[in-house]
């Protein structure tokens, strides 16, 4: 992919220019630089040739037209809080920045929907629902920041998936712009819809590669009541997976399921200055911790009945919001506490909840052969786990066993069963091990179906898998 | 699409038979007539060049090589308890039956999941679940011998899916066969996947115009308490209505939620001779039947009270099982009932739960102008309804008036923002009113992943919608 003459260049910057007003045409490095990367350090990116800003599904529209004429290539891009590079810019081509896409979202309290521009955070559409007395479950952990579009394109999970569904779960139409500049709705606004091929979910998680949503219908559900939080701490993360089947195998289904193992928890106490479990108890090898928002308190109860019964040196639960809070602050402060010691990678890996402890000790093996700190954390309900790789980037040696560490950690996921991504996506970072996983045959169909779609191969190109083999 | 020349057929057939073995090879009349057709009496049928029957995906896939090396289309079958003609025969094909891939569903308890052939009967599966004190959701309500396969390629809903989710929602993954003969596997086991497009999604409702679905993946619940019934009779659909609104709008979810408007009411009264409400009350202008699994009381105490303060004239609750399928008695003897007054058309439309009323008022009015019997029951929480047209197939006018009738009440739907299909599919009977809801970029989309998987189109030709404009 090789940008266009010069004077073609000069000319579909005009074009954009004309569309989206020269104010949101950015080509000055200084101002295109922060829209290069997403939060993935290691990730390739290239130079945007510009970076485009529209306001509306026919800007939108006539930015793909004009891109398509030109044969210059698109990156869509959110707030760029992805983990694997699918926002990264490539040389070249336009990155088509939906920020400026955030009007109020349009909630139907009745119907329990809500019409959302792609640029709009997603916390505030959870504020917004719930002013209507209405719950957007979906979480990203970077939802304070992130983008629903981002969310959509990337098919993103978060802690209440398990419970509460992924993005994905939640989407009822959407309205894409696809490679040739038509405006496809998908979908519909009543509950059930199968009527032909389900776009919705074609569309979600594609990454950008088959159409930009610039709009989408998502269901909302009862906010349900604040949650009950329980902690408990074990020797071992054996101790701890034990459990978490355990309590999977009562049917219960609490609203967030965390787990931490000792690598993390060390980081975090180093961080606060403060043991988790007091200054004379030994330092535990994984804790878990439960949110319940059943309503009632049998959940927690069960959770800790289970946790004593499979070697837990620690449970508590409480039902007052602000303690529960306080327990939460380990959690919350992973992050800082890692950011306080280098680069962090916030890896992604799935694996069956029954493999999660083998997983840790997978990661501990290679920490170890890397000589790099890895921590995993994670959401347990559902096998979603975070291995956090920190290192300094300054470092070659240091960049290149960090790189190794994450492929490792990736093939010891695969081994046990996982996919090679359950959440975050496959973006730059994974493309070449998507084979791995789907096959030859897995590749040809997906190639086939981009083909379909964007037979120019213009959409994100280089994200999720290369068109030709 | 015409049968090849003589010689041909008989050199395919002669590989058929090669391949499944040639008991497994039918082509009598007598014995292909009762291939030809689904539940759909209004759907066009042809007559298949053969019926086959595999017993393996490898028989599968090398039946699929031979029929398109000879340019012979397949249409794939399952039980035949289809609504839409999606798996009738068509002329010159050869009809695939998926019934001998039965074997006993393999059952994964701790990662509470089913490996699942598409000739198994759902209510098999659901008692091998429940075998392992699990919970296969799905519940369309063919169960008893509709097969996984058809429920899969038509993307079945049923009763308990607002609560427990339809049967795309259950999907892991799959094993397919493509236009090909190639064997594609998608998704994983774990319960998170977001590797690559969605194809899990694709494939499944695509009512095998992709490809053919020879294994399933599917994910298992903790299996819920014994239900609580509760029934609830109104003046008026309008009053069911804003109790079905009214409860919604609690939050609550339950288990089953159906509405049976006068006209199906006053048929199952004449069918058992008792009238719903005894002897002396006016007849009910709707019913509602409610059941609650959550195992405490509030939910139909909720539903009881809502329901009274929006006018109904009776309400009963029991958490006696066997008291509760006595109520439950009248919904089940509707088909009966019907059959009884002569051949009736499940019809299916899905509208917001708050035009539920509107619907049936609207099918009255269209039993009114074309002197047909038409009854509205169906799945009230997610807006799922099932008009039931009655008519007399030998009359040649009778047979007229049913089928504009059938396209008057879609009609209707789609004016109240429902999709054309929100549960059955689009099948042969529904296929000239895509285009109404997707409108032609929506069909151009259809159609360029269709030939992209399918370049000769033969994958259930005629089916959804037609290939070219």
């Amino acid at each position: 992919m090789t940008a266009v003459a010069g004077t073609s260049v000069e000319a579909l910057l005009g074009d954009l220019a004309a569309i989206v007003g020269e104010a949101n045409v950015l080509t000055d490095p200084g101002l295109t630089e922060g829209y290069r990367r997403d939060m993935q350090p290691l990730a390739g990116a290239g130079t945007p040739l510009a970076v485009v800003r529209p306001s509306s599904t026919a800007e939108v529209a006539a930015v793909v037209k004009a891109c398509a004429g030109a044969g210059v290539p698109i990156v869509p891009r959110g707030a760029g809080s992805g983990l694997t590079g699918a926002a990264n810019a490539v040389d070249g081509a336009v990155t088509i920045s939906f920020t400026r896409m955030n009007a109020k979202p349009v909630i139907d309290r009745d119907a329990r929907l809500a019409i959302v521009q792609p640029g709009v955070v997603t916390l505030d559409l959870k504020k917004a629902a719930e002013e209507q007395g209405l719950f957007y479950a979906p979480d990203p952990t970077s939802n304070d920041w992130c983008t629903i579009g981002g969310n959509l394109a990337n098919g993103s999970g978060g802690p209440c998936g398990s419970k509460y569904g992924v993005t994905a779960d939640s989407v009822l139409g959407l309205e894409v712009v696809l490679a040739g500049g038509e405006i496809l709705r998908t979908g519909r606004t009543t509950l059930k819809d199968v009527s032909g091929y389900d776009l919705n979910r074609l569309f979600v998680g594609s990454e950008g590669t088959l159409g930009l949503i610039t709009e989408a219908t998502l269901s909302l559900q009862k906010k349900p009541p604040a949650p009950r939080t329980a902690v408990a701490a074990f020797p071992t993360p054996e101790a701890a997976g034990r459990s978490v089947t355990g309590f999977l195998a009562t049917g219960h289904r609490l609203s967030l399921l965390e787990i931490m193992d000792g690598p993390c928890i060390g980081a975090v106490e180093r961080y606060l200055g403060s043991p988790i479990l007091g200054d004379d108890a030994p330092a535990p090898g994984a804790v878990l911790y439960a949110q319940s928002d059943a309503g009632h308190s049998r959940e927690l109860e069960a959770f800790e009945e289970l946790c004593l019964g499979n070697g837990a040196v620690f449970t508590y639960a409480t039902d007052d919001p602000s303690e529960g809070e306080l327990f939460m602050q380990y959690w919350h402060s992973l992050e800082p506490a890692l950011e306080a010691m280098g680069t962090w990678i916030l890896h992604e890996v799935t694996v069956l909840p029954r493999h999660i402890s083998r997983l840790i000790g997978k990661a501990a093996e290679i920490a170890e052969d890397t000589g790099l700190f890895i921590g995993v954390h994670g959401h347990a309900a559902d096998g979603t786990l975070h291995p956090m790789i920190v290192f300094n980037p300054g470092n070659e040696d240091e960049r290149g066993r960090a790189r190794a560490a994450y492929d490792l950690v990736l093939q010891a996921a695969i081994g046990l069963g996982g996919p090679v991504s359950g959440e975050h996506g496959i973006g730059r970072m994974k493309a070449r091990h998507l084979g791995e996983e789907i096959g030859e045959t897995g590749l040809a169909v997906h190639r086939a179906i981009k083909k379909a779609l964007d037979p120019q191969g213009i959409l994100n190109p280089g994200s999720m898998f290369q068109p030709a083999g």
